[in-house]
């Protein structure tokens, strides 16, 4: 039978991504919807989280693609309903609020789930068994795009919190930790901020690799025309191109997987197989590199960004 | 028998307060020092850790008194060369780095042990006990000394990885995270920035507490005349002031202990008992604060600072 969940947040991402990820899934039965404005056709709409949460206890599931500003006073309320919880990247503004969340699913017998889309996405998996048999030489990682395309008008990825260019930029980083075979970390980073801005615009990370290849990865909004999402891998036997975000690879120059975007559709999988085996998924290491790129980044301002 | 120990990076804090603690615990036997530089009387000299290492494989443990730029690099030859590792407090300058430590500790079969020396103060226990019988209404920290006193010259705190006035700030955080009978995260932050530093100077931080209780803490390094390293924490029943960095505790006004400086005395008895036990003790709330401060902060641009 299907799991009655609720999704809170209709924006973009929910539009696009997450309801016909949900409607597509047997596992699954979308029944409410949470928003102050927005309604979705056909379901259940509410104004507050508590509201739903006091009227249909029969919703197991809370689903939130809200920004991550507010997401913790979302989630802690579902959570201490005895509802599973499903957090859009990032997870939190905060890694102790994502830390306190993970203890709350833990003493409430329910399951979290921070997802990372971009894991997900078509050639991830192929990427990292072909890593995993050879010895990384270099790792590149270009992730440069349009911010007024993709988050137009949006104002909260510039306010505290938001993570400015590393809220795509964390998509990257998400796939990195999954193909890597061993941690990394941050040895060295730049950040561009905007003079009118408190999140930045660009940058420029640079790991420290146990085996010592350099691995480096370059953010930018400011992408006009093309937009790219690369990871370039050299190894001891031959090349990997990641593009697409993803979705596209290459191997020594030849197209080895041309895949579609399943990315929302395998979180829900995952979702759905969480729940029903009773556990939790709140792997945090791509936010711990941005807190990382945050505390440890040289900071340098540059032109003010308008929309 | 004594376990021999030796010491990397011979500055302030290592004179001030790791050689007389050492000399003072019949635990340990402090049998070489490590520094380009400067020399300890009495014993064994080396330029570099891989000396040590190589040519003293009878000393079992190795505590690490560096700024945390370069520490990361003595950390993980120290423990990939079976030995047991102590940390100055900030374990290291990334977050990722130190979860790579722990990890490169366990696979050695070794301790490690991330310092928190504040936490250690003579009445960080009588206030934890005091407040575990309270509930808690409101808690203020205040954390202002002259940068120019306690960190005479030095650049590496202005420098990215440096942490600036965090880095007394986390002394009183690992207080707060050792007193505290639940987690806490942070809400809100504002970061003051020498216009010519890469770390800053001031902090003003909110934390959310899961009661609702107002929870501020303001850093400052710009304090002349007295200088103030305050807790005071209101309850449903009484108050308490703890000042002087933990070695003092006031309840509703009145003195109830005044102890003295033992806080390194209790790590090197803390770090005897875990090798002994097998054990270690990675506890990074506190540096988890500072980072989230980092990545939620507002930044504000004040004064350049020059020493």
């Amino acid at each position: 039978m299907a799991e009655k969940l609720a999704l809170v947040g209709i924006g973009k991402i929910a539009r696009d991504q997450h309801i016909p990820a949900i409607g597509a899934n047997p596992d699954w039965s979308l029944e409410a919807a949470v928003s102050r404005h927005a309604t979705v056709e056909g379901i259940d709409h509410f104004e507050t989280l508590d509201a739903l949460l006091e009227t249909r206890p029969d919703i197991t599931t809370v689903s939130l693609a809200i920004p991550p500003q507010p997401r913790f006073a979302y989630a802690a309320a579902a959570l201490r309903a005895g509802r599973n919880v499903m957090l859009e990247k990032p997870p939190g503004q905060s890694l102790a609020e994502c830390y306190a969340l993970e203890a709350l699913a833990k003493e409430n017998g329910v399951t979290i789930f921070a997802t990372w889309h971009s894991r997900h996405a078509d050639c991830v998996p192929d990427l990292k068994a072909w890593l995993a048999e050879r010895t990384l030489k270099k790792l590149t990682i270009t992730w440069k795009e349009d911010v007024r395309l993709w988050h137009p008008g949006q104002e909260w990825i510039w306010e505290p919190g938001g993570m400015g260019v590393f809220d795509p930029g964390i998509n990257a980083l998400s796939i990195l930790t999954e193909i890597l075979p061993h941690p990394v970390h941050l040895s060295g980073a730049t950040l561009e901020f905007p003079e009118n801005r408190d999140t930045p615009i660009a940058a420029r990370l640079e790991f420290a690799d146990p085996s010592g290849a350099p691995m480096t990865a370059d953010f930018d909004w400011r992408q006009e025309g093309p937009q790219t999402w690369n990871i370039e891998i050299d190894t001891d036997r031959g090349s990997a191109r990641l593009s697409l975000g993803g979705e596209r690879l290459e191997i020594d120059g030849a197209l080895v997987k041309q895949g579609a975007n399943h990315e929302y559709a395998n979180l829900y999988a995952r979702m759905a197989a969480l729940v029903k085996a009773g556990e939790s998924d709140m792997d945090l290491s791509p936010m711990i590199h941005v807190c990382d790129a945050f505390s440890l980044g040289k900071r340098v301002v540059t032109a003010p960004f308008h929309y």
